[in-house]
């Protein structure tokens, strides 16, 4: 067999696995959408028949034998080519598949099975004990996965990497420290103004349909293509790509808080635009496939922060905000966008601002990456939660649901997880600013209603990439250094000092 | 190996690919009501990676080593025992799956597909001499499809097997042929009565969302369970069943003609009731699934004009028909019940009567089965149309886009399909005859809103029996004698005269 047909072979897997596998998300996001009541037990069994089949496919040993054939040829090309790319992600993708003994995956997914059952019914009763034995499972097992998976440096790797190619803890230590301290030290100096945003009216009324007829309005302007994508309401909001022409945003919205909904669309299209971003002619290959999730999460927190929380953003949209809502008839523009930018440090992740998100997210990635390590036990992590709160956000939740518990991840074996989000956040600012220095000022051309240019800038840069580059080496490449947290805290601090006058 | 292992592999292989093939209806339902515009062409890809996945799995040569060495054996018990049916079912299918040659499948699906894109081009245009090479393609591969299929009597009886387990076309000419005459007889005197139906009240205001949440209502009355079913709006109204729990219904409104959505809710949710009353213990083996389109459409027929149309139904439904719709508020009750019961020859098949709408089913038997006979050319085919749309409901097509070519089921493959429509029909009135024997007068019941004991009979005698008998013998079962006409004849003699008062 020469490498040409053993390409072609692993092209034409790749691409049926990855139809495949877009039934598996059609019928997730319908999960969330419109499936009936009682129709939830059958969809648990088709998705474990389905993903079966995926298994199957992603273990199949011709895969290893046709990389053999293909790996190291001459007609590959230089090593980012769209042939040696694929080739590479295959092989990783190949080998994170075939290194997990069996019995392990079954273990694993059995643990997280009943630990986000357990997490269910224990955290509203601040039952840790409870929770305890299903948590201490779960990290015992993933312990023992990130030495099946093996690692650079130490386990957490192992994890970090299935979600964050090329990521290391060493790496991510000194980067995160910086920005906690850059954080802590802003949040204290914000937390001194005496100018305070006026948060009540975005408690106002906002009726459900004219959210979404604004929403569906500002989705069309920011470059969303609605031929090509839907909006639904659901109970969690989540983006879910189906494939080329088929990008689902969800939301849910809160007559009574203008953020929920709005927020929420503006985020998910930020990871749509990405999955509408990808070049149809390799879908179901790595070099149509979104390279990692913090690369994901950079460009969801682009357009839900960067863009949609800047004052030339609400500059162009506030007439339209007016027109569509009464009740923000009386409000000025600036008082509204200090609202929307309200800084708060509290309990829970999900609700956070800007400029603490990042702080819950050291937290977890901080008590997560000791408790792999063994420099912390399972037993003093409630302790060690409550003490970050304290020290990063000066505040500590009074009953664990809303301390260690909070989260459903550790309990689905989300371990490596969390530091994306932050990743996320580091990417976009670094972007952005690198967006700027090529694009000129894009608040300016935010006010004019003209978002193409960055929009146009991503597909190009990041979107159109898909898998060619590890993030870190994308990022490297668009930006010309390598990851940075001044860019954040550049960005936060020029930002917040302004709006609280500090 | 024992038999009961084989059993046992068997029915975990029926089982789960009866999951992954959930996953094709449920993608079927999506593409009808909310795939975006441009994600069609990914979905059409991956129908076509699942079809693969689906195919293999119905021919995979394990299912033949299984069913020989199952097949025979004492372990089995009865022939109507659970496993003797499942047995049985899964030797006529895997034989229907592995006696058509690779070539004769995939040329067959490219005349189809073809076939289908060629009439919808040419159909509006009048355009029978581009139109007809591709349809003559087409029964020449399925004359070549009924030969390798085998048959009892005649070619013809190997496509009715498809779609009706055990029918042959003998057996349905003397039962059509008594049947179409007194429905010619019929016609005639209805045609010559005085009294005729005021259909324009039935062509008033009917707004969507008062004729949505009329069809719900009624859905909810009837015995449809809302909480495994959805209703939706589609273009060409069909009724979806997932799996256990989630049957979902779809309808389309026309403000102005109150048939077309409440008919087609009542209509498809026949259908859905089969559907949610099949044993969910059963799913995915032949004991869990319907056993015919005749069988299926006998259930839909039943709830659409036996029940739907019965003035009974109506002076239950009557006040909050008047409610819901402002424009009924000055109609009589019988006057209504009389217009949803016009009787018209038409042209146009989908929107015939109960009473000529298995004329325009035998017209297209007895023509595709003159064509497989030999007895008639394709190119003699429109003449023979017109001659027998003149012969029995006295009018002729103008154009053969509404002749001929009206339907898109030949150039779609569908040819021994059309039969399944009047034998619905027929069973549906053999059914409800025999229903009322054991209950007692249906329609007294149906005036006081009690429809629980007619569902409760069909789910038991019907629905409950999965595949166990071929559907001639389930009627038998059900109603102690064979196939007879005379049911449906006697019901629409009993009513239509009656309205018509002749």
């Amino acid at each position: 067999m020469t490498p040409q047909e053993a390409y072609r072979w692993l092209l034409e897997h790749s691409r049926e696995t990855a139809c495949l596998a877009s039934f598996a998300r059609l019928a997730g996001w319908d999960q969330a959408t419109y499936t009936p009541k009682k129709g939830h037990a059958h969809r648990a069994q088709m998705q474990a028949a389905l993903a079966k089949v995926l298994h199957q496919r992603a273990t199949d040993p011709r895969i290893g034998e046709m990389l053999a054939v293909v790996e190291g040829s001459d007609w590959l090309g230089a090593p980012e080519s769209v042939e040696a790319v694929n080739v590479r992600e295959w092989r990783w993708a190949y080998d994170l598949q075939t290194k997990v003994p069996e019995r392990l995956a079954v273990e694993l997914a059995q643990a997280t099975s009943e630990g986000e059952a357990i997490w269910q019914e224990a955290r509203p009763k601040n039952d840790w004990a409870g929770f305890k034995p299903a948590l201490k499972k779960i990290f015992g097992l993933t312990r023992e996965l990130a030495e099946a998976l093996g690692y650079r440096e130490e386990p957490y790797d192992a994890l970090l990497d299935q979600y964050e190619l090329g990521a290391t803890a060493r790496q991510l230590e000194p980067v995160f420290a910086q920005l906690r301290q850059a954080t802590v030290k802003l949040l204290e100096r914000l937390e001194g103004s005496a100018r305070k945003p006026n948060t009540a009216i975005l408690r106002r009324f906002f009726p459900q349909a004219a959210q979404e007829a604004f929403g569906l309005e500002a989705l069309a302007t920011l470059g969303f293509d609605l031929e090509a994508g839907r909006l639904d309401v659901v109970a969690h909001p989540f983006m879910q790509g189906i494939g080329p022409g088929d990008v689902r945003l969800t939301t849910r919205y809160d007559e009574g808080y203008f953020n929920t909904g709005f927020f929420s669309i503006v985020h998910e299209m930020g990871h749509g635009l990405y999955g509408q971003g990808l070049l149809p002619e390799h879908f179901g290959t790595p070099m149509g496939t979104e390279i990692s999730l913090g690369m994901h999460e950079s460009q969801s927190r682009t357009w839900e922060n960067l863009v949609g929380r800047s004052l030339g953003f609400w500059r162009f949209f506030w007439p339209k905000a007016q027109q569509y809502f009464e009740s923000l008839r009386d409000v000025r523009l600036e008082d509204f966008h200090f609202a929307v930018n309200a800084v708060e440090p509290s309990l829970i992740r999900v609700e956070a601002d800007e400029v603490t998100y990042n702080l819950h997210i050291m937290i977890r990635f901080e008590i997560e990456l000791a408790l792999l390590r063994g420099d912390l036990s399972l037993d003093e992590a409630p302790e060690a939660w409550d003490a970050k709160y304290q020290a990063y956000l000066g505040i500590k939740a009074p009953e664990i649901k809303d301390g260690l518990m909070q989260d459903v991840h550790w309990s689905a074996g989300l371990i490596g997880y969390f530091p994306t989000y932050t990743l996320g956040n580091l990417y976009a600012a670094q972007f952005f600013a690198q967006a700027e220095q090529e694009l000129g000022d894009l608040e300016a051309r935010f006010e004019r209603g003209d978002f193409a240019p960055l929009l146009n800038w991503t597909r190009e840069k990041i979107h159109h990439q898909g898998s060619r580059y590890w993030p870190r080496d994308l990022l490297r490449q668009v930006t010309g250094q390598d990851l940075n947290p001044q860019f954040l805290i550049d960005y936060l601090n020029r930002k917040y000092t302004a709006l609280y006058g500090v």
